[in-house]
């Protein structure tokens, strides 16, 4: 059961113009697709999927990885993660050396239950829920891309920017998946726009969840307003304010929990939300905590201190995806519905079935593993989208400046 | 891979007259034996072990999840802990839930291990550590149990009741197993003596790593004198006193750390420690932590707050020693020696093979699952004794008091 091999492939997948506090996505995501190869002697030969971020530094430091696991068993993802952390030394953080082992545990996870024949979610400790609810995840955004490629041509979502363009957006957004919760990335416009907007998905879907997440744009003063305007309205207020210190000033006074994936976003920095008590909820990610195993223990810290939990996304294709569903299915006290950008990105997934979702929610995949088959012909062609773009980094706030020149990301911007 | 049955077997096994701070070890220390009976349809039936308290009201609970954990899939733990706790209902507490809950999940990773093939340790991310250190158990004891059965006739260990026995008792510990760190169990005597007998040890083994826990058995002011006279002399001092805050008292000043079985039990106690700093080291025991998942979550939310972390251990049997080995190994931060009372009681052990030490450790069992199989002849004989001894629960008080009518188990004694 030894690993041979660990082939990594970046690619880049088409992207919406959705607007956020920092700019605007690019017309290509960027993200890396691993495959890890195990030896399963005489289960024959076994491929472990895993996916990430696809910036130049993750690869680098996926290659330098690859070489030092080679030959381990690709069940001592504990020891894994020490070579991990010692391939990258100390000049890398260990958020950063989570982004990079979070990638291969998955891989490991997917390898192991293919080898025995058993779902990932068995070996999380099992399901206790069999679907895992999602919810809509709503952008203000732009008919079209301002720039090559996809520049010009609208897609099929259009225009959101005013509270009927986000009404809209939901309805097309439900319609499609049937999601029973509504989540606004806010910190694009002035707070009494996105004050309205929200009130007006209220008004649209009476008794639906709603989220508003400002990725940090506001001011504790702004927060404090704003919290006090959605009294009642919202089910949580996520990252109104950056600094784990302002958030915990504007949860005195807010009615509603607070919720973060900006300010607790390592164990590091679990002890100073506790003690200040700063948020109610943390949205998890297994790409940020180093995996499937370590998010269940993110669950049981939150259990612990009395934190509610929910799912964080960032632009993902379908192996997160799966991971992200068998790890909630698996977490007792993941019992908010997660976050995931997947409906904006699916039709470019490298998995040979697309997830559907189905009342918003998404069935465990069976499994062996993940679940879900890698597509090779779309893997070397959203590799080779990858290689022509002589993208390696996103960059929101420069494609902004593309039609802002004077577009300034600096926050808190209200 | 579904469960067929749950056999419970309560045993009885012979145990010195080890002294404590609430008495002395009865002539027969109690346990239960399950076997999980696992459909494991083309593997045939399997069967998954599992160790625990002999306490009646654990087997009485034990048999009320039987009827209700048949029928569930073997690797669904985290639903078979909702199932527990469910049918335990409100009356019985998480901590008595744990208890329960402890036994059968060790259980079905056995069997899940025996089904798949790996040892349990796979199963929670692999071996960090292919040995499993464990330290010498010292406790002040008598040469015989002065009750029926057992009564009479001295041991092979002999009587220890002063600084000298013990280091006689602490030389043939490590003669026999190769023992590396030496752990006194006090509160017998006046702090003085039990001051000498480290200050014995510390003579008789130059840098031998020490430890004492006297099981809450001083006041603060006394627990803050001993911490000073052991100054440079001890590893670490363990629930000197009771309480989370009366440790945090003695913690201020202590030049060492602070350990603790006894005020970080649970997830609920943990935050008032950490609010406190009340510990610098937490002691698992899956027995009281729900299992072998739950313990390595423990070990997370101590990594995430800077506690260190041992393990604790009651008398036992060889099947907990393989399930405390195997979670020791897969915890990366539980790097002290752990506890195990496995000397003491070894003699007695249900298992076909005991386990021997190795300078003081104990390899982990390469499996499938525990690595670990039953002698049934032997769990036969021991549930006999438990039947003739008629005994239920443990009383360590109620035997000192045949020997001194008058003895008090109020805490703190000094």
């Amino acid at each position: 059961m030894k690993i041979s091999d660990l082939v990594i492939t970046p690619l880049a997948f088409a992207d919406p113009p959705l607007l956020n506090s920092t700019g605007v996505h690019e017309p290509l995501a960027l993200r890396t697709v691993v495959q890890l190869v195990v030896d399963g002697a005489s289960a024959g030969e076994v491929v472990g999927l895993g996916e990430g971020s696809g910036e130049r530094d993750v690869l680098d430091r996926l290659e330098l990885v690859r070489a030092a696991i080679i030959g381990q068993s690709v069940f001592d993802t504990g020891a894994i993660e020490l070579i991990v952390n010692a391939v990258l030394g100390p000049d890398v953080t260990p958020i950063q050396k989570r982004a990079v082992f979070s990638i291969v545990e998955v891989a490991c996870l997917d390898a192991q239950g293919k080898l025995l024949g058993v779902p990932v979610t068995d070996l999380l400790g099992g399901a206790v829920r069999h679907t895992v609810p999602y919810s809509a995840y709503l952008f203000y955004k732009w008919a079209a891309h301002p720039a090559a490629p996809g520049g010009g041509s609208p897609d099929q979502w259009g225009e959101a920017l005013d509270p009927a363009g986000i009404v809209a957006q939901a309805c097309r957004m439900i319609d499609l998946h049937g999601f029973r919760s509504l989540k606004l990335k806010g910190g694009v416009f002035h707070p009494e726009d996105e004050i309205a907007a929200i009130r007006a998905l209220a008004v649209a879907f009476p008794g639906m969840p709603l989220r508003i997440d400002p990725n940090g744009a506001w001011s504790v003063k702004t927060s404090k307003y704003v919290a006090g305007e959605l009294a009642g309205v919202l089910e949580y207020l996520e990252d109104p304010t950056l600094t784990t210190a302002a958030m915990a000033e504007v949860a005195q006074v807010a009615s509603m929990p607070l919720a973060t994936n900006m300010c607790v976003i390592s164990p590091e920095t679990v002890p100073e939300a506790v003690r200040l008590d700063a948020v109610q909820i943390v949205l998890s990610d297994h790409h940020y905590w180093g995996g499937l195993r370590h998010t269940r223990e993110l669950g049981a810290i939150c259990d612990t201190f009395g934190l509610g939990m929910s799912m964080h996304s960032n632009s993902h294709l379908g192996i997160s995806l799966a991971a992200m569903t068998h790890v909630a299915a698996a977490t007792p006290n993941l019992a908010y519905a997660c976050d995931t950008h997947y409906p904006w990105n699916s039709a470019d997934d490298v998995i040979t079935t697309p997830f559907a979702f189905v009342d918003g929610a998404l069935a465990v995949p069976a499994g062996p593993g993940l679940g879900v088959e890698l597509d090779q012909d779309r893997l070397a062609e959203l590799n080779k989208r990858y290689v022509d773009s002589g993208r390696t980094t996103r960059a929101d706030t420069a494609y902004m400046r593309l039609v802002d020149p004077l577009y300034d990301p600096m926050l808190p911007r209200f």
